[in-house]
């Protein structure tokens, strides 16, 4: 089903993405579902998408080609509302396109956007398959999409505006930990991004596999430190 | 929406359930939502309910009404799979009778059921709307109804067969405390069992309300305990 995560947090941007899809258990793939949209020095604008793959692909693919053939596209809007409205009108498009034809199947996705655009500060959205958007705040610093309920709880307990980077990353990879070992939909490798804020620039997305001896470090000391902090609990009378 | 968790141990059972009940957030309420039936020295039972309130409650009454007025009946059938059986027919009943009426409500019912009679070990048992249900093993020693995917991760983590009962009704709290940060339609005050092997008997239904300073210092030992184990983890690089 995916789970992507985004922190907007106070130094910056941290997202996460799985990118196992599937349409049943015989049909498992990965597509990478972080896009980045951006032009050195003035905007830099990421993408991570939930839902219908094929419903999630045009509406990036529709994206792309109106930088070339639109009036206004992504990369010249003058904010990143403004970007949050025109993939909402893209998403609806989309999906009131194969919506028409179709009974039954679920179209829909969800998509959370973000980045920063030159003179402003970095924001990011959650935009619906109804094509209207949230904008995530200092008291509400992360979105989840997809498979989202596993890895809620962490975030809940740690993060806030104040959490620096370095510590974002970390706890949006426990996150996606806990996801991982309890929803078979949600696979390896991962996407990451870390993203200072006034960059302007792609940082470049970090590819997680399995074999990550970071990242199964990361694992392995949450894992082992859980485990210790349970055993080490008072009694409970 | 409720949540309810029940570990089958070697050492016995360990049952947690939460109280509230919505009918949309202005309908907030508070039920229990676990049940004995015993008979001293030859069975204890116990179920665990979640999903419509009126077809839990209706599936209780039936049961209870049985005991007087039919002849086979929860406090005298040969097993616990019979008792399995049995309910799940009732739920059937239940949900078909009201049903019928009415188009568009969901009326489904999950019951955990579980507990020992005389010459038999503990079983425990997930009994799905449909009537039919499942039983747990040493492979997978718990159950979960209800709002089950944020407390998930640490059951997945840390129970096996052999944990010691005193540790499950640690590990069946918090993962109830990772629901409640997280989740408005699963409250407190909470009901907990812990049953150990072949007692034969109630062990008693122990309430938490939002004052227990037993559970308070529980959670605040694990909320505590994550925060640090967090800020300590190694850096990402």
């Amino acid at each position: 089903m995916t789970y992507c995560v985004a922190l907007k947090l106070r130094e910056g941007l941290v997202l996460c993405s799985d990118s196992r899809t599937n349409a049943g258990v015989d049909h498992i793939a990965s597509f990478r579902k972080l896009s980045v949209f951006d032009i050195p020095g003035d905007r830099v604008i990421f993408l991570q998408c939930a839902g219908n793959l094929a419903s999630t692909q045009s509406v990036i693919n529709i994206l792309r080609h109106g930088i070339q053939h639109e009036e206004r596209h992504i990369l010249n809007v003058g904010s990143l509302f403004e970007v949050a409205e025109l993939i909402g009108r893209t998403i609806r498009h989309v999906i009131s396109r194969d919506e028409g034809q179709n009974q039954g199947i679920d179209f829909g996705c969800n998509i959370l956007v973000s980045g920063q655009i030159k003179g402003d500060e970095p924001s990011l959205f959650h935009v619906y398959p109804q094509g209207n958007f949230i904008e995530a705040t200092e008291d509400t610093p992360y979105f989840q999409i997809g498979e989202s309920k596993y890895g809620k709880p962490i975030l809940d307990r740690v993060i806030t505006w104040e959490t620096p980077l370095a510590k974002g990353i970390q706890c949006a990879l426990i996150s996606m930990d806990s996801t991982l070992r309890s929803n078979l939909s949600v696979g390896m490798p991962l996407d990451t991004i870390s993203y200072p804020a006034n960059l302007l620039d792609n940082p470049g997305i970090r590819r997680l596999d399995e074999n990550d001896e970071h990242f199964l470090k990361l694992r392995t000391a949450w894992s082992d430190g859980l485990k210790n902090l349970f055993n080490e609990l008072p009694e409970f009378f």
